[in-house]
């Protein structure tokens, strides 16, 4: 716990707090995908999502606040954020400051001590993967910036939640652990649109993650234009959030609380598909899968085929990368056919071996011993396909450091 | 004409006629798309298509039938087919009997004369254009064969379209020209599912078709199979049937009849990209648009955007190969970003001029020309895009020659 209180002032009748904290929140990956939204002002979504925490991808950020802070300050990876540029920060802040002036209103008298605590916000965040690439880096972010600020100025869950959708409508899942079930909700101002955990971190200890970067270039069309242009121009949209989505998110916390991989794996990889059909069917269409990307998907489709049953579920959000849902018990059989059908990097394999201490005698040895076992039917060899892997446990929540 | 009764026997007792007839039809290409059966076994479509013809790409086909005829052959592009491994077209064939068989228990007396020239069928077909691309390929091939056996067994309108969808859906929208409007009717023995036409060859002169081979490959996954698996899996392809087509076939049959090129752009640019929207929601996906089907699109939709106005339209099938929609004065235009951002060649350019008889003074100097003066905003210049070109204008109906 680094939570500090700073006196800062040069004279005790000038005494004013400076607090601050460094806090650290993992992205998060949609099963059930989260694609439009009700109101762009609130970032209210059009439809419920699920999520998973991805322990080994975060964001550390660290907020400062008091008269010490010059002016409002963001930085992401050292590099100074414009902030009339990015006006999701401001309004993070904004929404803050709202909150800590009604409550200062309500209690009135006891709550003299703590003004001036508030004036200027410095957030300063570094990531542990490439920003822009379709891998949730401002659900991250934001989520911490929020629970972070929650934490300073004792915001309760809601409001916490509140600010980090200002921010980035998916950082809201990031907020909790475990399982997440974001829920759209139907009030106009947004009082019913809250996080649940379906499940906690540890309900399913088999759970694995594979991320594999397939390009960390930044995506031509950002999630926020593109899912305001699938709300505009897509006939199929409503239609999904309406009619498709509710089944599948009952369908999804039965197999999650059953541990029913199979299940799992098949809406994992339709609402997947379905998040790029809403995408095709967008005018002008956006395409977020690259070449790379297709073929991740079909070596998964042709491996699961020749194993007769789901062992793993592959699933892309708004841009190439890959996320790979599989059990512990799958990890050899999945590195074999990216060893074999994608070249995967025999040093990526030694991650896998070293990330989140596994227990495998020899992995890159053992991996390499199976290639011959594996034949995927109608999947050819591809170069270059993978540029990183991150492998990784499942379900961690935010948490102070 | 070239309908011909060949005596061939060798006493009189024995007469019997051999026929033949050598007919043209061209391929068709979908505005509205066709997307799933609702009878598999009498090729009867989920939900009503439009089309056009193009004038320029089509199967040649001479059919024989008679006493003559030793067995049922089919021979494409000058290969025999295997009948047992393309069923089709002994469905076809079949179809066709079974009618003369109902029509001479009919008729009865008065057919003895006919008995007996119906044994065995040939079928010799000859398409100017690469078969299996996504180019409708087998609905060229199978309106000749049925439009030539209409001719030799006086079938009527009806009964041709059936033989026709029998051996590919779509077909049966070869058989009328213009615009063609297949109805996919409710009756469960197919009767009323049936062509109409909506306006004749001539009724838009001025539009134009540009058929632009990216590639010659076969596809992986063949239209019929592809259709099976999106109505078996696809969870958005009964909303497309039932809430969006309907509406736009009104919207479509209005801006042919009042021959609004903005909206009829429009329509078939939704369909293009909703069809393939509802193969990348079908299980596992299907892809059919490769790289350059993705910058043929894009640069499309940045030259609609440059022009302001939509002053051509894309449409892709099932497969890779892109034609586009323009009208006569748009084709300086088109041809003109087509080099500058796919490197057309000019002897492409040079195809164009010729192929149709327009009238340009050298369109090649006029399009190497007006190079400098298209700029399209996001989009960059690829090279080895476009393979072949046919410029073509559209509606024709078949023929026999």
């Amino acid at each position: 716990m680094m939570e500090r209180n700073l006196a800062v002032s040069n004279s005790p009748s000038n005494f004013v707090a400076t607090k601050e904290v460094t806090v650290i929140a993992p992205i998060n990956i949609a099963i059930i995908k989260y694609w439009g939204k009700r109101d762009e002002e609130l970032v209210l979504p059009l439809n419920d999502s699920i999520s998973v925490n991805i322990n080994e991808l975060y964001a550390k950020t660290r907020v400062r606040m008091g008269s010490q802070i010059e002016s409002d300050t963001v930085s992401i990876n050292g590099k100074v954020v414009d902030l009339n540029k990015f006006s999701r920060f401001s309004r993070c802040f904004a929404e803050v400051r709202r909150m800590y002036r009604k409550r200062t209103m309500e209690e009135r008298e006891d709550n003299k001590k703590n003004v001036g605590c508030f004036e200027k916000i410095e957030v300063a965040s570094t990531t542990n993967f490439p920003t822009g690439a379709g891998l949730a880096s401002s659900a991250a972010g934001f989520a911490a910036i929020a629970f972070a600020m929650g934490r300073l100025c004792n915001l309760n869950k809601d409001e916490i939640e509140r600010v980090a959708r200002l921010g980035s409508g998916s950082s809201c899942r990031s907020l909790l652990g475990g399982f997440i079930h974001w829920k759209a909700g139907i009030c106009a101002d947004g009082s019913d649109c809250c996080c649940e955990m379906i499940a906690p971190t540890g309900h399913w200890s088999t759970l694995r993650a594979m991320v594999l970067i397939t390009s960390n270039n930044s995506k031509d069309v950002g999630s926020t234009d593109g899912m305001r242009k699938s709300t505009q121009t897509s006939e199929l949209l409503l239609h999904r959030v309406k009619e498709v989505v509710p089944k599948r998110v009952s369908r999804l916390l039965e197999a999650i609380k059953s541990r029913n991989f199979e299940d799992f794996a098949t809406i994992t990889m339709a609402e997947s598909n379905q998040l790029h059909a809403i995408c095709m069917d967008t005018m002008p269409p956006l395409k977020y899968m690259n070449k790379r990307s297709w073929h991740l998907l079909r070596v998964m489709e042709a491996l699961n085929t020749s194993v007769g049953s789901k062992c793993v579920a592959y699933t892309f959000d708004a841009g190439p990368n890959c996320c790979l849902f599989l059990e512990h018990n799958s990890v050899l059989r999945v590195l074999t056919a990216l060893l074999k059908y994608c070249r995967l990097s025999t040093s990526l394999i030694d991650k896998v071996a070293t990330s989140v201490a596994e227990e495998w005698l020899d992995l890159r040895k053992e991996v390499v011993a199976l290639q011959d076992s594996i034949t995927l039917e109608g999947v050819e060899q591809m170069d270059h396909v993978i540029e990183d892997l991150i492998f990784s446990h499942v379900g961690a929540e935010p948490r102070v450091i």
